[in-house]
């Protein structure tokens, strides 16, 4: 196991990958069969060279004139983020943000399955919600060893997620899906990702004063 | 108004400000004064040169051996992302993700602001949730002109996202935060952004392949 923090080298590259698949699928459906570089920058609002330069990282290569196989793109674009194969999660925490990922199909499309959630609230467990089995959180180390699952959503108040990371760790879990606004320490083989909305409303804020220097509306 | 789309030069700096905010305001409440560079990085998890530059963007200086004075720190922050003055929001589409948003209170902390919701539901209408009045989204245009809001928040079926979003420019929101799936067209002087799950487990499922490339557990 390496000791250095992972790397992404594309990361908004990587981050824009869906919505190309999104596109692709789109375009599949309607039985089209290739697309061009020009028509993804459009839909994509960014410039047809960097459409050319994300795409390379998928190794499918377009043919001048006749553009992208669309087929060859989505299949290239899937084994690239490894949304071929489904990722099976855990969900902890079944409040708001929780139920709903457990209502996303968008998430649901790219491979995301939740085998399992877990709540503290007695009237939240074993209910299903679409499909997914509640169970207690006291369950959770015990259940975490015999359901299999490479990924962690966690949804519980900030105050616990730090002790439910623990639980989560041990048991084997590779991946957490921080939806918390708690800084999870984790071990170096464990990614933590934090979901944060603040800094999608900071970059939003900051386009805003741009465009608006002051309130000369 | 300039043509050309809105560039941000400094976005990854941008996204890790609310982030540095928390930390910040979490010290000053323990009556803290100075910071390290050093201090900060380990909270971050990322390198102290990296938190240096960030915190250049910010153009408040460090004392060597001394650090950052938090309380500067935090108005030069809070500055250059507008978080200052309150953002007033209307919020379209009261459901799982709404809602969530609606509770969300690091947003609150960061100074948004939502003035009223909208929703089609008739049992959702008239009721305050979290002290915010839900109106019937037929009344979006009217009363989108006697309300001042500078941001929409979307959270409708992304079926509905063009048609709702060409009613709030037309009142003259400026700035669209959409959690739609869908992808929004709007005039050049509108800011759209797009607030994707998807990209995020993206991101995550890349750097889960990279520490387990095969299913070796």
């Amino acid at each position: 196991m390496k000791r250095r923090a992972l790397k992404i080298d594309k990361l908004p590259t990587v981050r824009r990958l869906p919505a190309y698949l999104t596109i692709l699928r789109e375009l599949f459906l309607k039985e089209e069969q290739f697309v061009s570089s020009s028509y993804l920058a459009e839909r994509m609002e960014i410039e047809p060279i960097l459409v050319r330069k994300d795409l390379e990282l998928t190794r499918i290569n377009g043919t001048p004139r006749i553009g992208y196989c669309i087929e060859d793109l989505i299949k290239g674009i899937e084994d690239f983020l490894g949304f071929g194969e489904t990722l099976d999660a855990f969900l902890v925490g079944v409040g708001q943000i929780g139920t709903s990922i457990l209502y996303n199909r968008e998430l649901t499309n790219l491979g995301l399955n939740i085998v399992a959630a877990f709540d503290k609230e007695p009237e939240k467990i074993k209910a299903l919600i679409q499909e997914v089995p509640v169970f207690d959180i006291s369950r959770l180390a015990e259940l975490s060893k015999k359901i299999r699952a490479g990924l962690a959503i966690l949804c519980v108040p900030p105050e616990d997620a730090q002790e439910v990371t623990d639980i989560l760790v041990m048991s084997g879990i590779k991946g957490i899906w921080n939806f918390t606004s708690a800084n999870l320490v984790v071990p170096e083989d464990v990614v933590a990702q934090k979901e944060d909305l603040a800094s999608g409303l900071a970059v939003l804020s900051v386009k805003l004063n741009r465009i608006q220097p002051a309130h000369n509306d």
